[in-house]
């Protein structure tokens, strides 16, 4: 564990030592940004991007790491394994602290750029892409509205619920989504469904989970060693349009309604950065039933859950028009999560599914016990029946054309400088029809 | 439109030319195999495999195609588009065609090999897999089970039905399947739910459409333009466990119960070699619902199904100890499925949902209008509740470790030669536990 005096953390960048900042030296998330027509790899410290491609070519980062350093995607670096990504980031560490030598430092400087001016772009490849519904807060609520007799599934409190999403929409903050288009019948009693422009899209405020350590097909991944396989955090948005969803998902789950894009954060938060947020998985109450023993590690019961604050902003045409900071949603926190990472890698490849290098496990909504901290509009507002008056007088049931949704994460505990997950942002734009 | 006497579609291969060969002339199906630790595209005619990277450094195939056919998947080849797929299979059935010049042949001969004594392995790259329900007959007869009073669900007659599956697990011929283990609760009343090996395994015939012509996020195909982005056919056994899929599919759908393997076959059929077996759509009844317009073309109506014959054989270990041939299960044909690949093609990008190159559509479950035209055991065997009895005296309700599934296609109509998808195959290996 290192030593967390204030000094132990210093940055050569005064900006990186401020206690707001998101990217301190104890961070050191990684990115992907656009240089010259190529993709480079980076860093992030303070408010600049440090070109991982340049580090390496100029020497200052280990031999056996430029390969990975050069690459266009993380996957490289991830593929190399815990020991290469731990030497990565003492590397970095080392280069960007106070004590760096004169002349390290000053081929550091010539590699910073300033993210302000950056074009950031995904920087992982994601083969495969699940999404979980690990929430039972969200669960609970969302059940209350369509199953008030049942809200809570009898599989739910045993067995990780998830499903396969689509990898090929997935996309980087900032780029805008299309309202999609689909059929939903919203009378149950009408002949013909409609084919129009969702009525009722939906973000949902979710963690990417980044698999760095594959599995083989055929050998399921023990809970004790599942957090192992993790390689970083990212913040992940789930768009889902929820008329078609509710047309469209019986027999088989969500399809239309969530394909047509995921948005996901420029910034991947490595596990090393994380350390020490991380805190006991939500105790279970003795109504609860127990685990069964594939999912039960009393190390993941421990210290499995991240404590990551999660908050949502809608910023309206109109809010931007009138130059209104953008209107703060809900918030919650990942470590109201029914189910921990580790159980859901453990439960995933249970039956010998492999993860690949790269692959995204998502947590599903992250909605905390309060209605304020409801990580969709589904359940802010009910399905619609009770809409949110926003500061211009405004109200919102679903999203409307025009509106951006801002999701940030940020830890925060004693004894740690505070680190900021950045943000996942997008703006509607309307249907195409 | 080809000349169809059969002078024209005489291979200097004789086997080519037998009426009852998979691969004639007017086949040319894609693989892959293994060539001195490399991996190699080839094409199929009789009982051979022709090299395509040894066709390419020989000068035997037009330049432009070289660094396409020298890749180790056919993504490359997918990837340049239409004029390249005829310009390669009018190059590929002039090399093979009775008339060519004698120097070419001898060339040619050099980079054939037995299929019997290669090693075939995945020739396409699969970066999104989706998995339809577009058997009406395998929908109406699942549905009996479980819900008797409401077999089909509302949805079904407007919607193509899909999910997306898993790419990583996605294996080729020959690949065994290990039985996997997971939760399933058999008693609806008990508490606990069990952790055992799936005591439901079964198999489902469907075939795979691979996309070769991406399309842009954002950007719905219509259907009228929808089967040109097809490349190519192959077969696929969606293998599922039955007891753990009941269990956990509410409400997302089916995870577990498919990830752990999907298994393809071989050769890909080129579009262009099933144009002689293009049939019109099963006409819908009066009563049907009127087709939405994003789902309806004449064209697609007139020649947009497929007429290929499928076939289910198993064969036990005491089989094949006695050497018994493997038992015919059922026999269906992909014309009976209720939405055309154009339709599924269609309705998969209506949200802006984008599809990218080598991505696999598969149909579902193919099954037909009698009992015995059933794709899977759940149908066969009504859930387990009407075993199927074998000349060995065994019986099957679902698959026992052991036991080898066989999936064969075929296409024959009057006026073209046959033409045989070859075959998908795995036997099932016991649980790991």
């Amino acid at each position: 564990m290192a030593n967390r005096t204030p000094q132990a953390n210093q940055s050569w960048l005064p900006e990186a030592n401020s206690p707001t900042v998101d990217f301190p030296l104890t961070h050191l998330p990684y990115g992907a940004f656009e240089h010259e027509g190529q993709q480079h790899l980076c860093t992030a410290i303070g408010d600049h991007l440090l070109d991982l491609y340049v580090c390496a070519a100029s020497n200052l980062l280990p031999p056996t790491l430029i390969e990975a350093c050069q690459a266009p995607t993380l996957n490289s670096l991830m593929s190399l394994g815990h020991r290469s990504w731990t030497l990565l980031r003492e590397s970095l560490t080392a280069l960007l602290h106070a004590d760096v030598e004169p002349d390290r430092r000053q081929g550091v400087e010539g590699a910073l750029h300033s993210i302000a001016g950056a074009t950031l772009v995904r920087a992982v490849h994601v083969p495969n892409y699940t999404d979980f519904y690990a929430s039972i807060h969200h669960a609970t609520r969302v059940g209350q509205l369509f199953r008030p007799d049942q809200p809570l599934l009898p599989n739910y409190k045993h067995i990780p619920i998830g499903y396969h999403s689509r990898t090929s929409s997935i996309v980087s903050s900032g780029t805008p989504i299309t309202r999609p288009v689909g059929q939903s019948r919203p009378i149950a009693a009408q002949e013909q469904p409609d084919f129009l422009p969702s009525n009722a899209l939906d973000y949902e405020l979710e963690l990417a989970l980044y698999i760095g350590e594959p599995s083989v097909l055929g050998n399921p991944v023990p809970i004790s060693h599942a957090f192992h396989h993790l390689f970083g955090v990212s913040l992940l948005n789930d768009w889902s349009a929820r008329d078609i969803q509710s047309w469209e998902y019986q027999p088989l789950g969500p399809f239309l309604a969530k394909n047509f894009a995921t948005s996901v954060s420029a910034w991947v938060t490595p596990m090393a950065a994380l350390a020490p947020f991380r805190v006991p998985a939500i105790p279970r109450s003795d109504a609860d039933p127990r685990l069964l023993p594939y999912l039960h590690s009393t190390v993941d019961q421990q210290q499995g859950s991240l404590n990551v604050k999660l908050e949502v902003f809608i910023s309206t045409e109109t809010m931007r028009e009138n130059k209104l900071t953008p209107f703060l949603l809900s918030e919650s926190n990942a470590h109201d999560l029914y189910w921990t990472p580790a159980q859901l890698i453990a439960h995933h490849t249970s039956n010998g599914c492999n993860l690949q290098v790269g692959d995204v496990l998502a947590t599903g909504t992250i909605s905390g016990p309060t209605e304020a901290s409801a990580g969709c509009l589904l359940e802010l507002t009910r399905n619609g029946a009770q809409p949110i008056l926003l500061p211009t007088g405004e109200s919102r049931t679903f999203l409307a054309d025009g509106d951006e949704i801002i999701l940030r994460g940020s830890c925060e505990v004693p004894g740690s400088p505070r680190i900021g997950l950045g943000e996942c942002r997008a703006t509607i734009l309307p249907a195409r029809i």
